[in-house]
This record gives C-alpha cells, sequence and structure tokens, in this order.
C-alpha cells in the first residue's frame, strides 16, 4: 500500500495530505519525526525532511512540490493545477508565494518558536521573532483578500494547489493561535470554504503533542 | 517580443536563461536590479524577484520555476524534465534540493556577503558567512559526484533542469571564486560538461559590474 511520511508541523506535508485526499488515494500514514535523526529515513531522503511518498510498487518521491506535481501526472482527476498553461504558471507562483515568501515571514519563525520548541522542550521562545510573524501575517492575508476580490479561488474560478498551500500554511499558523481573522474578513470567508472540504478536516482534528489548539482551530463557524 | 526580467546575481533567472536558449526561444533581456525599488516592476510582480516573462501577446509568467514548468509544457522540445512521471519526480527533487537547500547553504550567504554587497556598496562582508558558504559547498560538490558515479547527468542519462539548476548555482559561487573544484573531480567533470553548452556561454562572458570573475570562470577547460 501507498505511504507518507509526515509530520504535524510540516506545511508542505500537511498539502500532500490534502492532495491525497482531493484525489481519494488512500495511503497508510507514518509519522517521521524529522529533528529526530533516523538513518533509515536519512537513507531514503538525503535532505531529511517531510514528507516522503512511496508508492505500492516502491517507488519513492521526495519534496513536496515534487510529489504534487507528480500527483497531477499520475492521477489527473480532480486536477489541481487548472487548465490552460497560463493558469498553471499562476497556482505555481502562488505556491512558491506562499512556500517560500509566506513560509520565510511567518511560518517558519512562529512555527518554530511557538510550536516546535514546545515538542521538541528546544529552550524559550524569541519573542521577536513571534512579534515579526505575527505582524507579517497581515500583508499575507490582505494579499489573500485581493486575490479573492477578483477571484472565487486563489488562482482562478477552482480550487487548486494555491488554495491548498496557503491554507496548509494558515492551519498551522491558526493552530499557534496568531492568525487575527477578524481584521481580514474575505480571507476568512475563503478560509471557511477550505476549512469545510472533507479532504482538510482530518488536519483540524489531530493534535499536536502537547500542544492543545485553540478552541475555534477545528470549527467550520470560526 | 518575448521579454525577459533578469539580472545576473538571481540563480533563478539564470536558468530561465539557460533553459530558453536550450529551447531556442529567442527573447529580449531587459536588466532589473530588484534592490532598487522599481514601482512599475513591483506592479508586475509583488514578490519583486526576478526572473519574470511576459511573452509577445503579453501573458506575464512569473517565479523562476513556475517559467521552466511553464516552458515545458508550452514548448517542449527539447524536454528538460525528462520522460516517465518517476524521472520527472527526479528532476524536480533535484531542482529543490539546489534551489532550497544549496541555496540557503552556499548560494544565500556567498553570493549576498561577496557579491552583492559589493554591487550595492552594501558594507563589509561577513567572514563567518563566508566560511559557512564555503565549508558547505563540499557536502553539495560530494553529492554531485555521487550523483555522477551513478548516472550520466544528475538525474539520469540527459541534460535536464536539475543540471541547468546546479550548474547555474554553481556559476554564482565559481563567480565568487569559491568552489574548490580540485577537491571533487567527479563534479569538475559534470560541471564541464554544462560549460560547454553554448547555451551556457553568454552567462560565462558577462561580468557583474564592478566585479571580475576569476580567469577559469569562462574557461571550459579549468
Amino acid at each position: 500500500m501507498r505511504r507518507l511520511y509526515h509530520h504535524g508541523l510540516s506545511p508542505a506535508a500537511r498539502k500532500v495530505r490534502v492532495a491525497l485526499a482531493e484525489k481519494r488515494l488512500d495511503y497508510e500514514a507514518v509519522i517521521e519525526e524529522t529533528w529526530i535523526r533516523n538513518e533509515s529515513f536519512l537513507a531514503m531522503n538525503p535532505e531529511g525532511e517531510v514528507p516522503v511518498l512511496v508508492e505500492a510498487d516502491g517507488l519513492t518521491i521526495t519534496d513536496g512540490w515534487a510529489i504534487c506535481e507528480y500527483l497531477e501526472e499520475v492521477y489527473p482527476e480532480p486536477s489541481l493545477l487548472g487548465g490552460p498553461a497560463a493558469m498553471r504558471a499562476e497556482v505555481r507562483r502562488l505556491v512558491a508565494w506562499f512556500d517560500r515568501k509566506f513560509n520565510r515571514e511567518v511560518t517558519e519563525p512562529l512555527v518554530r518558536e511557538k510550536l516546535l520548541k514546545r515538542v521538541i522542550s528546544g529552550g524559550a521562545p524569541d519573542s521577536r521573532q513571534i512579534r515579526a510573524g505575527r505582524a507579517n501575517v497581515h500583508t499575507h492575508l490582505r494579499y489573500i483578500s485581493w486575490l479573492i476580490d477578483r477571484r472565487r479561488w486563489l488562482a482562478g474560478d477552482m480550487l487548486t494547489y494555491a488554495d491548498i498551500t496557503a491554507a496548509c500554511h494558515l492551519s498551522l499558523i491558526d493552530y499557534a493561535g496568531d492568525v487575527p481573522w477578524e481584521d481580514h474578513p474575505q480571507a476568512k470567508e475563503w478560509y471557511a470554504l477550505v476549512k469545510s472540504r472533507p479532504s482538510f478536516r482530518p488536519l483540524l482534528t489531530e493534535t499536536i503533542s502537547p500542544i492543545r489548539p485553540p478552541r475555534h482551530y477545528a470549527d467550520l463557524d470560526f
């Protein structure tokens, strides 16, 4: 059976789980805590990161975005990249925006300082990093609102990897209690739509031990 | 006519230039120095990064990797992603390796401290960062040698985006004079093959004012 190595703190692994569910592909989930050095996992992926997907025939795909493109090529229905090349380019641009810019400015500081350090008992959080992440998230929520003013979903009129990528990053920030939803009602409305997808539910009902998410984290009506 | 916004210090822009040349697509090159705030460029790409590709019909594609995937979809010959899905996944994995891991560990510290700071007169280089970049490059050259021991090119038996991505990052480190080629003869042999492609030549004959590259930078026999 197909296997996915993942952990709850990886936005890329979250994205692949949602993609597998949208494409109705079954898999066995294996939790790999990449902060603990595991030689057999490193042999499979020398970068030492999740997600890693192992197909039933043994084919091993590493790197979150490479897995997403692979799933789209091999299991094209339903499409998560959209139709013509121009739309696909827009989806990939937004995926890169969230995986690089949002990740650097928001996800990395907040997830490291507020979640990872507690999971690994890694010392006191750096309050400067937390403040920076909290300030930066506004720009991105404004950008989401700007896009949603013009389109039904982030990249056009259908749900794509752009929405899934953005929502997976935001779900982690929301787990940390740091998304100022009330200031960005349009972004909130879009996120409520993503949250209500059955593919997204499993992410919302899991806890990242020993941290409890805020009450609204799993609520569809938040 | 097709236009490409780029500058010499961007590994992603270098990659797109090589890809356009491999696919024999003409373009007008526009140098955009992204460290100078240019409102009309920011309107085109709010991330403020090169490369940006504008097709003759006005279609604008931003993000280096989104451009590469777009070129492969619209101008598939010659392919730079390879054949079956498993090989394409391997190409994308290696592209992500160099664009994320190599970039963070080697390109960013060395390009910023040794090249960018001189270009923008941005103060004294941080020697700790330079030492870190110089130490890290060995791991990656060993990884290239390991791959080339098993394959003709990095991802398989043909030149792909994996080779182009790796070589574009290395070309910048080589410009700074910081690739220890003599310690890694197999990686050097592979780089000599990339260097000899006509698509790569223009990168090697340009200078990034006011910095002169070391003598061997453009030599095919280095």
